[in-house]
């Protein structure tokens, strides 16, 4: 596979888009800036993802920290990651501040602080000012050194803007998660080479994953719901130490994490011939699919998708006790949800993954799910594994 | 490889013995309780490890959160990681709030907070009470609803002290460690056997991962320095597309984290014969981490351990920029570091990695690292790969 493509005029644009779409048109008067702390708008604006595979970084106090401006952003990161980050940095600035460090006691804690009060310093207006905060992943470690040297400054909740805001992709970012999805294809692909009766779940796990970051060409992170048997009738899960017998349905639900962006689909496999059931319920699931596909379409709700696939599948018989589909980008799970409740309409732009399943206790579970763009002249698809119940070796 | 051990009276007494130390000698009178956020700090006195592999889960608002107090302690989970945290919970309760669910609007943030709101409420005293928090990791969308509920209560840093209570690990955790351990052995076992001459470092780094993952029989986190050739100088590094090339050096830095347990060793080896620079080099390295780890005693600063292996290479001509070596348990950098400021003294039951290395700009860099338990008649160490520049095939 090709190497991640060079940032473009529309990467670098994104950033400003994003500050547009959430500080400028609000009722009670625009915003002054935006903090973001959110791992996946900081990536979504900076281009910089670093390794979340471990948790919290041991160097680190946070994880990257962006400041926007109407004319200005920076993308603040510990002096480790300086060399990476650089790199891939799509923000006009960067700086550092010093992290771990083995020659002087810790107090990242103050030089990141120190870092943002400047920057704050430098951006907002004499009389106070405001800022959109997210105060999900916001710690009050940050936020109460801001509040002690900005009295004045007006803190405001901008989580649900920048999600909705992140909702619409640029043509850079579809591109980006073409790669992602072209990942997840291939993993499908080596999910049926490698499935047989007597390799284990979590085998099947790293021997898929492996693939997948052969192709992505570096390590990636991987959210899979990848099991088998009877377990897959609880709609997913974690690989673990069952063994894969003849008969078992497999279903592998695999979101890889590629150079910050996640694919998100799911394919079903036999382990031997399917049986005329599970050939008939895998197509079942598959026509609602292909059906849902074709409704997604700019200005319909997505509560309405969501309306329709599940009636679909009631109507074959079967129910799915989880979401229609939900949004994908620089996390797993963007807006919008496809969901009941969910009455803001797909605009052109948004990339959306559809999953609708079938479920029967003491049998198994199937869902199909693919990835598309909303677009005016109807969806494109992202993936193109076969959604077929194609057997691996028994 | 054996599942991991059931749950053992010493793992039930954990957050007791986590709690006394940190809430009961305080100067300024004692914590009535204490409130956790950092992952590594609720996974050691919970026993729960959830996936962190794909970062902040799209099910929840934050990780899990455990509350203590002085005869009660409760995990806060999502509805979703119900089953699998029940099966791990060592405290005496479990609770849940409803995360995502595709039935109702999000509410996730209200539904958390109204659990912790509740427990607080049930513990602290009329008159305002105190409470340890970790504000690195507690979001201001949590706190600020506490302090509004409860205006007098106190709320006290208690970051340091829970790092250096969880410094020394009881018999149990030294049990789970030794797996994590093992499963680091096996894997440098695989990079010696896969490593050669056209392959590329991620390709590598998934067959080491899909190995441990075997050895394991679980998926897991894995932090790796795994990279080759001249990159090696740079101290570590993530694998990339490198393509290992003869006459390369090796360097896997591996930390695999198993059943919320991190081992964190590493080796060198070399693609084709080494070169009497290579082992040379090697051996100097060698010499002095086995000279430290006699070194690592009860009572003996760390500082000192530090300064001994720094001088130790620097007398044999190289020095390294980094730190000699750190504790290592429920996050693979815990308390203490090894570092030059680092004057605390070594303690029994402290598990803690040494890893001096000596690098050459244009050359590479070779560093040895193992783990061991800090005991009173001698250390026991915990990793049992071969400390030799054994070839792989060329």
């Amino acid at each position: 596979m090709t190497a991640p493509p060079a940032p473009s005029a529309l990467d670098r644009e994104r950033w400003r888009r994003i500050f547009d779409a959430v500080a400028r048109p609000k009722p009670d008067g625009s915003l002054d800036g935006l903090l973001l702390t959110h791992a996946g708008d900081v990536m979504a604006v900076s281009g910089y993802a670093p390794l979340i595979e471990r948790g919290q970084s041991p160097f680190a106090w946070l994880d990257p920290v962006a400041l926007l401006w109407p004319d200005d952003a920076v993308l603040i990161v510990p002096l480790q990651e300086h060399e990476v980050a650089s790199a891939a940095n799509l923000l006009p600035r960067l700086r550092t501040y010093e992290g771990y460090t083995y020659e002087t006691p810790f107090d990242h804690r103050r030089r990141l602080t120190a870092v943002v009060l400047e920057e704050l310093g430098a951006h907002l207006p004499r009389s106070g000012g405001s800022v959109g905060v997210e105060p999900d992943s916001l710690p009050i470690a940050l936020a109460e050194e801001v509040a002690a040297r900005f009295p004045s400054l007006q803190r405001v909740d901008a989580t649900d803007d920048l999600a909705w805001a992140r909702a619409v992709k640029d043509e850079a970012e579809i591109a980006r998660l073409r790669r992602a999805f072209a990942v997840a294809d291939a993993m499908h692909g080596e999910v049926r080479r490698v499935a047989r009766a007597g390799i284990s779940e979590v085998e099947l796990y790293s021997a898929v994953k492996a693939h997948g970051e052969r192709e992505a060409g570096e390590r990636m992170a991987l959210h899979a719901d990848l099991l088998a048997g009877p377990r897959t009738a609880e709609t997913g899960g974690n690989p673990g130490r069952r063994v894969l017998q003849r008969g078992d349905l497999v279903m592998a639900d695999l979101a890889p994490r590629v150079a910050g962006y996640w694919g998100d689909t799911c394919s079903a496999t036999t382990v031997g011939p399917p049986t005329s059931d599970q050939l008939r319920v895998s197509a079942l699931v598959r026509a609602a699919l292909e059906k849902g596909i074709e409704r997604a379409r700019p200005g319909r709700p997505a509560a309405d998708l969501d309306r329709f696939l599940r009636d679909e599948m009631r109507r074959a018989g079967f129910g799915y006790p989880h979401h229609s589909g939900h949004g994908v980008g620089a996390t797993f799970h963007d807006q919008p949800r496809i969901v009941p409740y969910e009455e803001r309409p797909l605009a052109e732009g948004m990339v959306i993954c559809l999953e609708p399943g079938a479920y029967v206790e003491g049998w198994g579970g199937i869902r199909w799910e693919v990835g598309l763009v909303v677009r005016r002249d109807g969806p494109e698809v992202l993936s193109s594994f076969p959604l077929e119940l194609a057997p691996a070796a028994a």
